[in-house]
């Protein structure tokens, strides 16, 4: 028998608590011992639960007992999270988490104590929920050099696009129809402004590249400035809007990390990733791109992959699994004005596709609502010298509406 | 340093050979020890190679050198890797495998031997080529129930039928074009047939369901029958038609499993998955539906997926992974003609229409081509029954020309 402690009994908790209760036969059948839930932390009070009397208020019961080998952070938030998981490590605990933030802001250094103290820091359930995505980059690609990785990693985001593009919905409608449904929180900022992908492509980053990627080196944008004509003028060009997390390492080894709207071909593997569907996409030097897609987020399949890294912890109480990153203030990435793009703009003004022209050369114009309404997408140049000539265009009296970058995923 | 020896210096085998070597360095890197591989068995000779001098035509000369902790079997066929294998685990040494035939046939008795003499036997390189599938679904969704996997495990038919959907190419004429790119052998039987598609999804439900699946248990049809006729019927429907192979658990507990070509909707996950690319979708009773996607077979992918085995195995010198499922000759597989479809159907005769309507009630007909030649879509239905109002069909003058199952997946 092996005890375990959880910490926090929200969304993810509790269902972590579920699983290991409901599934209790099928993980016994392939350990070969029992997992037992002792202690479960949380400042609320859950009188109802079929295992009441295993919760705590005070951290200092699970700390305390020898006999819990694992604990399960699924609190939430930095803290007290970060001072738990590293007295949790320090103590020889193993701990598993799916608390994205936290590993984005101090993966690093709790891997090197994890490694210290010859325990596991495991995280599946960080990225992509119940998609096996950090397993299948640490083990089963281990052979590979990875140099890309590109993904939709936020549901809510991906939600509301989808309704904006197949139904047609103003961002504002698809929003609050998101919240309506629970795919959205009734703070959305997190998602819509791109900071939760932020932190998960740094996650994959940091994994792909053996040091840590640090959310507040990344340049983000969200989805909150994509309007429906922008979506109507990218299908009319044969792409969909996607909110995309993406990492490349150049030839020149600098690293190239953005969160931003993209314009993704219809033809992308990433184009038909619908509703609250996360899709990553992992280009391996040996392997070509392989492609994990499944439900990114909600109790169960996040709850699933938590308690998959709870066995893998059983099964490596004497020895750890290698799953590490080194931390890092190396200054290798990519400003990203230098960055490199295909733009797509939509325009408005007296002679916008004549000015258009004069500005960016060679570009590729839909004017289906005549010559002063109009959208295109321009060749290759870095985001700063787009950004100088959109600004000579605004100052020909042609406003730039909108600006997105086409990913060539 | 783990000393590995290659059995087979084929296309996968020189592909490991050749990842062993020109990714030393982030090997060394991930696991803090260098695999050398000390000895290259087969009966050809290889003078240029750059580890010419380690060619060996005798399997004693790596059975008895007890520094080779693992092999990697890539020689493929039945025999003699089957007592090649069983002798290598016997002895105490790890196997990794890219074979499925061997692991379809004799996985369950290999596994056994390898929990006997606690060492591994691995075979992520078996289903999907470089596509991670058999680690992510035996650890990541170690905390579901699988109910149900269903695929497009074959890049050759899967290459066939995109020319013929995408190009309006006929069948002949793509599978010379396959032959021509490498993508089928000249010998296409174990393609084009099914029987390759066969022993992966024999492979993932022995997986999925803790039990060997033989093939010769498993009904299978392969590709040679889809004409271009088909394939824009399926169209007008609304699908693709994909070889899929699928098993799932019926409520009852009963297994049913096939390998056939199914139309598959356009929005399903599936039916974008184009060219000699494969993907897995696995149905987890927490994760909902996951799907895995990349190339399906080709020398670096498949190599890279045996030297992550091989890393795996580093790894696990002491301690076994879990990997097993046991040997049955349980009964629990649905008749083929008990199995429920909606299925479709091409027909030609004089009152086509009229007589299809009798004799299947209500059906959804396509007359594009007038009532004598219609495609029609039944409700669902077992296959016996199909097949025996199908001859009722015929005993009324109408010539049944096709029989697609429709896959809902």
């Amino acid at each position: 028998m092996v005890s375990v402690a959880i910490m926090g009994h929200g969304v993810v908790g509790s269902g972590v608590a579920e699983i290991l209760l409901t599934h209790k036969q099928k993980l016994f059948a392939g350990l070969g011992e029992e997992i037992h839930i002792k202690k479960i932390l949380d400042l609320r009070e859950f009188p109802d639960s079929p295992v009441a009397e295993r919760f705590t208020k005070d951290f200092e019961e699970i700390i305390s007992d020898r006999e819990i080998r694992i604990v399960a952070e699924v609190m939430g938030g930095l803290h007290p999270a970060y001072e738990y998981t590293k007295r949790c490590l320090k103590a020889g605990k193993s701990v598993v988490t799916s608390n994205k933030e936290l590993v984005a802001a101090y993966g690093a250094e709790l891997l090197e104590i994890a490694k210290e103290e010859n325990v596991n820091y495991l995280f599946e359930a960080s990225v992509g929920g119940g998609i096996p995505i950090i397993r299948p980059m640490n083990q089963c690609l281990v052979a590979n050099i990875v140099n890309e990785v590109a993904g939709i990693l936020n549901g809510t985001t991906n939600f509301i696009l989808t309704k904006m593009i197949e139904d047609g919905m103003q961002f504002d409608d698809a929003l609050k129809m998101a919240q309506d449904l629970g795919f959205a929180e009734r703070n959305p900022e997190a998602d819509i402004e791109g900071h939760d992908a932020c932190r998960k492509i740094c996650i994959l980053a940091s994994l792909a590249f053996g040091r840590h990627f640090y959310p507040d080196s990344v340049h983000t944008e969200g989805i909150t400035k994509i309007t429906l004509e922008d979506v109507k003028y990218a299908e009319n060009f044969g792409y969909v809007i996607k909110l995309i997390g993406k990492v490349k390492r150049r030839s020149d080894g600098m690293i190239d990390i953005i969160v931003a709207p993209m314009l993704v071909p219809f033809k992308s593997q990433l184009a038909s990733i619908d509703n609250e569907f996360n899709g990553i996409m992992v280009r391996g030097d040996c392997t070509g791109d392989v492609v994990f897609y499944g439900k990114g987020a909600g109790k169960l399949p996040t709850a699933s992959a938590v308690v998959a890294d709870i066995v893998d912890c059983c099964n490596h109480l004497k020895q750890r699994r290698f799953l590490y990153w080194a931390d890092s203030k190396e200054s290798n990435i990519v400003d990203y004005k230098e960055s490199v793009w295909r733009m797509f703009a939509r325009v408005t003004g007296e002679g916008a596709e004549q000015k258009s022209r004069e500005v960016f050369g060679n570009i590729n114009v839909n004017t289906k609502n005549g010559t002063k309404r109009i959208a295109f997408l321009t060749e290759s140049m870095t985001y700063g010298d787009f950004l100088d000539k959109a600004a000579q265009l605004e100052s020909k009296g042609v406003k730039v509406c909108s600006m997105i970058r086409i990913g060539e995923l």
